[in-house]
């Protein structure tokens, strides 16, 4: 089947790609580009990505997102791997259902719900004990036994909304829930590896399970510094949601430089390399668990990609916001009863999109 | 002087960025983002710079480049780097006005002629002679005592047009060109190690003066093995001309990865970047000379870039494919006499903009 044309659906928080080939009765697929100035990777799509799939084999889906990142070394980043994953997650669905299965199914699925922790997205909540009750809240809710805190101001060099405070926000919400709900500390990048280090040694004093994007993520050698550190007192790292380049996986795997690997499926490039890390990682022992931090279609991909891999992480992530942009264009986002999510039945990602949310989006075609 | 306002002026080609400040009498500066997708940079500009440099100080502009870049990690890229180059430039342009000098006299000119080689953009000419025989008449024409060959494919894994078609490029060119012309070869990151290896001794044993971009750029592992290979046997290798990242630049510093180092003023994010890394590489010994392929204004940049750094190559590039855009939008390309180029005597960069060109460009405009 020979791919005919490459539309996208686009606002400011998130893009919709459909993808068409002919062949006996025509094939579509839907996919889904990173959320966050979407409307600027729709035009990527159609300028970086469309020109390398138009007119090729529906088939041959997997080398795609490759090609495109390859093919585009003169606009290398973000935007061009937001493109690459739009058209690959399009693909993805195209020949899930062309197979009449989920992804999962299509894929080999090895298991059917998938343990969620609960993303909040929230950096500094006044008074702190607000944020901690909130989260005991959603456990009470929807039966979480995992959160997830993101204290402090991403990539700010070590510096806090003031001194203190991210401590205090872990302290009282470790206080506030249950032992059995595990706790785990996100600072986006915000520390030295030698501030890190201490407070990864903070972090396990008070019973934190996991610390996440301890340095800023392009600066491996400090984040490998924290992981070895942190090893010496049990405190596992994780790192990876932002990465899109093949050197710095291959080091964060070859180096063993996270314990716990955590690719956003769509950052990355799509499905096809998100997979392949998830198999690399498997064969040195290091668990994986994406990014998925809001309730849009990567959350839904996100159930996916932990119901197939074959050294998931026990919980999944899924934001706590309800922001309201994140389920706009769909209605699909996987329940959560009794702390899990269940993979979908329907074939292809099963994202059921409103109608009404494409007809106000803005529109591109490219096309054979 | 306070920044109130960020315009763009932008085709598919290429971006002008205007700013203005407050102050005694008010400010004003015009800079020029990265060409190519030029018009998805003029929203990432709105985007991704203007919010962090409307309201601030332009007399502290030296350091909006890196901000701009650091805040925008969730986006990092080259899309963000050439946003950052916009604003740096206009605001280079704005500093050096408000002291009545050329860019050059502001920071310190070391030099007042810039001789040039002859950077032919052909890929696959045929017959290969007219191609050897056109940078004859160019350096017959100009006075140059330089050029630059592109053979092969980008990026395309040691795959050529046909076999044996760069070599015959080269010898042809070497044949045809007297003996006091040199022949810098760029292979655009084709190459593994071991192939380049062997091409760059092809290269020394024909008369050519530089290798430049061996293997895919972001592998510096591979660049660096290239390096050390033929500095056995003498031929140089140049690289770094997609650049942006800051790890990147301190490893080809540290570890001795290029021989001469190319940054592109605009890929990197702008002239204050390119600045700081030329004055790393020449603490090392470490030549530099800027990516400027085209006669934009990159171009006239790096004519001001050659006259104020400590350790400039013998030559700067310019391209001499003349395409029609790449002078569209100004009138004050540096012309070349006796294949030098003279730093312009107007105040900023010198650009002359072309009223009809900014007519017909799209424009947005961001303010306080």
């Amino acid at each position: 089947m020979k791919i005919t044309s490459v539309e996208t659906y686009a606002d400011k928080d998130q893009c919709l790609v459909r993808i068409l080939a002919d062949g006996a009765g025509g094939a579509e697929g839907w996919g889904f580009a990173a959320p966050f100035s979407a409307d600027i990777t729709a035009r990527c799509i159609h300028r970086f990505a469309a020109p390398y799939v138009l007119g090729k084999d529906a088939g041959d889906f997997q080398n795609y997102a490759d090609e495109i990142i390859r093919r585009n070394y003169k606009f290398l980043g973000s935007f061009v791997a937001r493109s690459a994953a739009g058209v690959d997650t399009a693909l993805w669905d195209m020949a899930a259902k062309q197979a009449g299965k989920p992804v999962a199914d299509f894929i080999g699925k090895k298991r059917d719900s998938i343990p969620i922790y609960a993303s909040s997205m929230r950096r500094n909540p006044q008074p702190l004990q607000s944020e901690a009750d909130r989260l005991l809240g959603f456990c009470e809710q929807y039966g979480f036994r995992a959160v997830k805190l993101h204290p402090g101001i991403p990539v700010n060099r070590n510096v806090d909304f003031y001194p203190g405070c991210s401590e205090e926000l872990v302290q009282r919400t470790r206080r506030t829930l249950p032992e059995g709900i595990d706790i785990i500390v996100d600072v986006n990048g915000n520390f030295s590896s030698a501030r890190a280090i201490e407070f990864g040694r903070f972090l396990k004093d008070n019973g934190v399970c996991m610390f996440e994007e301890p340095c800023p993520y392009w600066e491996l050698d400090e984040v490998k510094k924290v992981r070895e550190a942190c090893a010496q007192f049990g405190m596992p790292v994780a790192a990876g949601e932002q990465d899109y380049m093949d050197t710095a996986w291959d080091r964060m795997i070859e180096e063993h430089i996270v314990d716990v690997a955590q690719p956003d499926l769509l950052y990355i490039g799509g499905f096809t390399r998100a997979l392949r890390v998830a198999a690399r990682f498997a064969e040195k022992g290091v668990p994986v668990t994406p990014h998925t931090s809001n309730r849009s279609p990567i959350y839904l991909m996100g159930v996916h990609y932990m119901s197939v891999i074959d050294k998931p992480y026990p919980f999944l992530e899924c934001g706590v916001e309800f922001t309201g942009w994140e389920e706009a264009a769909y209605t699909s986002a996987p329940e959560i009863v009794g702390g899990n999510a269940q993979i979908p039945n329907a074939p292809g990602w099963g994202m059921q999109i409103k109608e009404d949310w494409l007809k106000k989006a803005e529109y591109q075609m490219s096309k054979l």
